[in-house]
């Protein structure tokens, strides 16, 4: 599943349409990437600090005007969390939580009380990364624990195993065990998880445009063999999100059938 | 490894160079393909009925003209994998032998007298392409075990575990079962085996050329995420060459460099 990254409150447009509640912007990078090809719009508002539970209803109302895709909606304030949550509907993905304690305490029962999906990052519980594929499972079983213990259905969880800047010293190690653990979840949790990735992170500081979108797809044929259900991308970039189609296609269970590729 | 896979004798032009002893298009299009970013070349002439020698002499010649890469030399004619190898040198690869009798009986002896690299393909003693992965890796169970007995020295071998085309009824069941032969044949016959798989057979038959060369991308990525050493590709599509590329220096153990992405 093709999730746009694109509605992010960081982008200055969507920010000034933010504080002038003025929805035209929204609607129209909406609809570039609906029309581009993106099954799930992402949220992100940033923290929200003032007026969070307004914004978050004028942003995912101003996204409803122009399509029911699925939203994730990805913030850190609960607030905003509880406001978006009753602005989009059914089919809406909690982005996230994490082994933090303030994300178990306050994002986590929300999505359960609500009966939404939610995404769980492996991270520490100190919020940094974990350094490699066994230590994102521990971290996995953990955090697995923590969502049945407060009362989440398996089936409404879906993993990140956080991408990390192929520019850190570690980074394309950390890549390549990214891939393992999502290929080794679904034996540890014992059933079929979803599993989610951001693949900007990877190319995160690049300032080479055409190397970030080689790599960028690459990776996501890769990532899309691993096993992963649905992956952030920038949405206006066809080219990659023709690549995650192509790659979905390839590895279905149905039939091949090249009318069905982009 | 990217190896070319554009010289073959089907092509029209390089029928009518061979026939002519006219090496022009013949360094015309080896040179393209190195200039691409092509490491190895692959030297298909077909069967040879007629002066397999001569021919494959002459073949070897006119790419030799224009590179020191690399040559796999690609055709079942016993005489002309001698010439072959007679012709291009040190770090020849003979592609290829099977269970096939006469190629254990004509060709791998070939090969293992002259110490070559040789390929073998994962197919059943009449040809025909196994049913699935454990059906490929019981095949190169036995593979093995037949060049070992020739006196070939593991470090030699390249396996192939055999695309087919997307268009056969379960061509993408055999596609994913392809990618995990490459994942667990180390594992299997106790080395690091290396492997090789032809790209453009998956999309025989394609008949869009874009739709084909985004397969062609998506899987090349996950071939080389999956641990495969060497592509055979057609070298001129720039853009398959650069995405072998980056998968290869994503996935390298070295530091990541943004500069050494193409």
């Amino acid at each position: 599943m093709v999730v746009a990254d694109n509605l992010q409150i960081i982008r200055e447009s969507i920010r000034r349409a933010v504080e002038e509640r003025n929805p035209a912007p929204i609607r129209e990078l909406v609809s570039a990437c609906v029309r581009a090809g993106a099954e799930a719009i992402d949220v992100n508002p940033g923290p929200l600090k003032r007026e969070p539970e307004k914004k978050m209803a004028f942003l995912v109302g101003a996204v409803r005007e122009v399509t029911d895709l699925p939203l994730l909606i990805d913030t850190a304030n609960p607030r905003a969390v509880s406001a978006g949550l009753a602005a989009a509907g059914d089919g809406t993905i909690v982005n996230g939580f994490s082994l933090e304690p303030e994300k178990l305490r306050e994002i986590l029962p929300l999505a359960v009380s609500r009966e939404a999906d939610i995404i769980g990052f492996l991270l520490r519980p100190d919020g940094h990364v974990p350094m490699d594929a066994e230590e994102r499972l521990e971290v996995a079983g953990r955090l697995y624990d923590a969502f049945r213990l407060a009362g989440g259905d398996p089936a409404r969880l879906v993993v990140d195993p956080v991408v990390v800047p192929l520019a850190w010293s570690n980074g394309n190690f950390q890549a390549a065990e990214v891939l393992a653990v999502i290929r080794h979840l679904p034996d540890l949790l014992g059933f079929p998880v979803r599993t989610i990735a951001g693949l900007s992170n990877l190319t995160s500081g690049a300032t080479n445009h055409r190397r970030r979108r080689l790599i960028e797809r690459a990776y996501a044929a890769m990532l899309a063999a691993a096993g992963l259900s649905m992956v952030l991308v920038d949405a206006i970039d066809s080219e990659t999100v023709s690549i995650v189609q192509a790659s979905r296609r390839l590895l279905s269970q149905k039939i091949f059938s090249w009318e069905e590729i982009p």
